[in-house]
């Protein structure tokens, strides 16, 4: 990893751990808390997070900004609930997360969806504070932004699409509109989200954002997939070969490994070009063009 | 039922059902939207969206008000999802609901968890509409108590110690405490939306109507736990008896069938004299007394 990149990681990293912590109340109604805790805290490389602050920083003079770190903390909350549900018998059936017993695993099956499930509702809790520190117009823009990229038309429609082609050849343009809604969407929505806590962004600087998030997206998938296979499972956090094994369709599968590699650094660069498209200052766009090459480069 | 509530209640259901079916699009990814149009429409009393229309219309001139409608729409949207996953397997394993197949019955364990998260996610976008036709201020606060009285701290807080108790003795102070959580954060949610929509609504009154919301919500759940005694499945449109067979802490099992017959009507006597205590003309008043007369007098 870049030592910039590192340097401007850390202190991020810190106050949206601190954040998701105090978010979440260990003492809580037959310890639903604890399972939310197990699933959230100390994993995880907060991709989503770090893309929402990297790109509020980039749009605006706004370090610590109390509504990025919000929104920071509730794409986080989105993206573990949708790992708690995915990783529950009826769906991918997986025990080992981030190097540990799933949350169904640790704390039963029950306990997990209701987990999930709140995790999903605190994440709009997160956008929405009671204290004044974030306008009305930005808490709701977050709102519409979030519930839309993880929704049936988003993220959880893709997970159904992903559940229906198990066992069947998608086309490239299938596979990549299932990529574009399971993980994309909410990955875009980290981007739009971290623009629209900074009022008067120009449409060109949203727009070519846009053009980030999605090429963001889509390579972020394309090494998903590279790594299941190329990756062991200590190293991954999570059971490698998997999709493999269960026969789902991926870009390795479609379009062979070397040239699936090809196509993640084709798209990192997509998306660096897209940077330079949105007119902002170079020196703003360090942490955003750093995360992107942390996304290709990475190894779980 | 009153001639009154009737005629009231058909053009303000009329109303929900149309925005519930146009906010979930048939057409979806791998037919998401078909599992959550099968959960939603077609069925329920629909008290809790008929409480938020009713509220609105008691503290302001608000007929046909899209935020009012919204939330109408949302609070239901929570409230078949928490049916859809409630119903689970891992959970109540209920094969009925409303007379019909459970979700996962009819669309399998997969997809129904996954229209459940994508119900829960769509109630967040129905309370923020692109279309400008509600304040940001009114969306944020909305978003804020649905969050809030849904997540761990609520709803799905009092599931997980309903969870935990079966076979347990519960006193009548926890007791309460399950389904202030687990019933009644939602219907005193729905209230607390509809004022929410309308600014300018005196403290006292805001005050009055969350004492009526919890009234009506505790006396909701002691009739729920008469009638699990009383009725049987083909009027109740679920599995009759099945808090009994499961052991579960109920009203009836703490304090008898009559007793809590009695209580049930106490409660419904406290919720009457809040609405008085709201200081609001008692022609605007006409629908929730309607509401509260109906959820103690109802058989299903």
């Amino acid at each position: 990893m870049r030592v910039g990149l590192k340097s401007w990681m850390q202190p991020h990293l810190d106050r949206v751990e601190r954040a998701l912590s105090a978010g979440i109340a260990a003492e809580s109604p037959a310890d639903l808390g604890q399972a939310m805790r197990y699933a959230v805290l100390d994993g995880g490389k907060r991709l989503r997070p770090l893309l929402v602050l990297a790109t509020a920083e980039a749009v605006g003079d706004v370090a610590n900004s109390p509504a990025a770190l919000n929104a920071a903390c509730a794409i986080e909350l989105i993206h573990a609930y949708s790992l708690v549900h995915d990783d529950m018998p009826c769906m991918d059936n997986d025990v080992l997360r981030r190097g540990k017993p799933t949350v169904h695993v640790q704390f039963g099956e029950a306990q997990a969806l209701l987990a999930g499930d709140a995790l999903l509702t605190l994440a709009f809790e997160m956008l929405t504070p009671p204290d004044g520190s974030v306008p009305a117009a930005v808490q709701a823009a977050c709102v519409a932004l979030l519930a839309r990229a993880s929704g049936y038309q988003g993220m959880a429609g893709g997970q159904a699409i992903d559940l229906a082609s198990v066992g069947q050849r998608l086309s490239e343009d299938q596979l990549r509109q299932m990529h574009r809604l399971k993980t994309g969407a909410v990955l875009l929505c980290s981007v739009q989200m971290g623009a629209a806590c900074v009022p008067g962004v120009p449409a060109e600087a949203h727009a070519a954002l846009t053009r980030f998030g999605q090429a963001l997206g889509l390579a972020f998938q394309v090494v998903d997939d590279v790594l299941d296979v190329t990756a062991d499972s200590v190293t991954l956090g999570k059971t490698a070969g998997k999709d493999q094994a269960a026969d789902k369709p991926t870009y390795v599968a479609l379009m062979g490994l070397d040239a699936a590699k090809a196509y993640a650094d084709a798209l990192a660069a997509q998306a660096m070009q897209a940077l330079a498209e949105t007119g902002l200052p170079e020196a703003r766009l360090a942490a955003l063009r750093g995360l992107t090459a942390m996304v290709v480069e990475r190894d779980n």
